[in-house]
């Protein structure tokens, strides 16, 4: 399969999607959307929604009538990048070759887009689905599963111990706790979005949680790895960052080779989970390698 | 009726209930659990997580199956608060009298703690309700009641225009809208909540949304007036700030004479609106009289 077609086409209809479902800057309401709408239309690969899209195709279900739930998997990351880059975190001045929200809307507005977008998230995952049959169950189940994946036990908790960690030793589990919360969580839990959507069974839930847990493995080491290897153009942020806020990453622990085979392994454990899946998982698959082989 | 008694003792139940739902700080945790339980537990007066539960009664609904509904409201209020006092935004010191939450735990925690609060009100509306009868379609209702209430088009996007507004002439009509966003719509969503876990008809759920619509109101008018006219120990913050930072207020446009009169218009639209509601609604009217006397 053609992995670059299948994967533009689905940012395509995720695009659009989110054009469509996404507030207009208008009236009083103008400065605060049109600071959302800034990053949230910033070029992102929409790596996540699409990843919710494939994963209900994988299960045969047509996930189109769905979009609006894979938007908010969109919303909640560009919030987190938002935060992530804020002063009192990373500092970031550039975000996908991009001034950063802050330094284009000032501190204040760039809290309060994070907010909203955060928000914004919940309001398109909770407004009801009149078009599909989607059950209120299945529906509120979803809900439950983004909202513990990025709250104190998931994203924004790793997110306190990134932070907190900085300039501390911190031991390998550490390192393997906080990626799993700032990273893999919110994979995961765009995975288990498609599922339900998809109406999983139990076992094949359980199969696409590994799968979305070995994906996010893979990407936050890649993303160690190209932190040391890549170049600013490719990145469109600042190389060489984490050495320099001296941030614990797998490379620090085991070097640029060992790193590069623990990717690898978690990719074929993430292709390994989809053993019971026919070739309609063929682009999971091929989305887990190209996790290994991106540049950016 | 007393309603000091029937407030204390709504508060005490939605005290315990906050404790037994909120996370313990321990492990890897800590600090960021700290954190957020350092703003939640500061002693707030629970007044909107109350509401929730004095509506349900007021319908003749037994509210305790669903404190962890009630719960939810108290995190969204304290994240807003957390976020308000940061220093690219109000820059407060105090807060209930006690350090604002990024004086003790520096700038980057507290927004995380805010974020956690916010995301984990969601975790709380969205988990099962297994011991009770309420429907997983008016559980949802329920989450995008709220989120819609405190998103771009309610609570957040009233702060933002708030910010924007500071030193600038504004109307009186912008004025009325951001306080309906950024006080009113939480307040009203409480009620809302109480509404739909006690059943409400139609009728009975309009009548409600305008009790909210108008004590949300009335909270905010009588904000302003203790804003001028309250001593620092009282309300547990700087007096006189709003006019420091060149706010626009309901006695800058009116005078503290006809604001007064405008709060006490509001508290009597309040009660007006629960005419076809018995006596176990008269926690809720007594409740409007209550804003209208508060000290703090």
């Amino acid at each position: 399969m053609d992995l670059k077609a299948y994967l533009e086409k689905k940012r395509i209809q995720v695009e659009e999607a989110l054009e469509s479902f996404m507030l207009q800057p208008e009236g009083l309401l103008d400065h605060h959307v049109k600071a959302m709408r800034y990053s949230l239309f910033a070029g992102g690969k929409r790596i996540r929604p699409v990843l919710c899209l494939a994963v209900s195709e994988a299960l045969h279900v047509d996930p189109s009538p769905y979009l609006r739930l894979a938007c908010s998997l969109e919303c909640i990351h560009t919030y987190s990048l938002i935060h992530d880059d804020l002063p009192a975190m990373d500092n970031d001045d550039l975000r996908r070759g991009k001034p950063t929200n802050h330094k284009v809307f000032g501190e204040a507005e760039a809290i309060l887009a994070g907010d909203s977008l955060l928000t914004y998230a919940f309001e398109l995952l909770s407004a009801p689905i009149l078009t599909c049959g989607l059950k209120s169950e299945d529906q509120l189940r979803i809900v439950s599963i983004i909202a513990r994946a990025i709250g104190p036990l998931g994203m924004v908790g790793g997110q306190s111990l990134d932070i907190k960690s900085e300039g501390q030793k911190i031991s390998f589990e550490t390192l393997q706790y906080l990626h799993s919360c700032k990273t893999g969580a919110l994979i995961t839990a765009a995975v288990q979005t498609g599922a339900v959507i998809g109406n999983a069974t139990d076992e094949q839930f359980a199969a696409l949680t590994t799968y979305g847990k070995q994906i996010g493995l893979a990407f936050q080491i890649v993303d160690d790895l190209l932190n040391v290897e890549g170049t600013a153009e490719q990145l469109g942020k600042a190389v060489g960052s984490d050495a320099k806020l001296d941030k614990a990453t797998y490379p620090s622990f085991f070097g640029v080779e060992k790193t590069r085979e623990m990717a690898k392994a978690a990719v074929e454990g993430a292709i390994d989970s989809l053993i019971n899946f026919d070739n309609q998982a063929d682009p999971l698959r091929e989305l887990a390698r190209y996790i290994y082989y991106r540049k950016r």
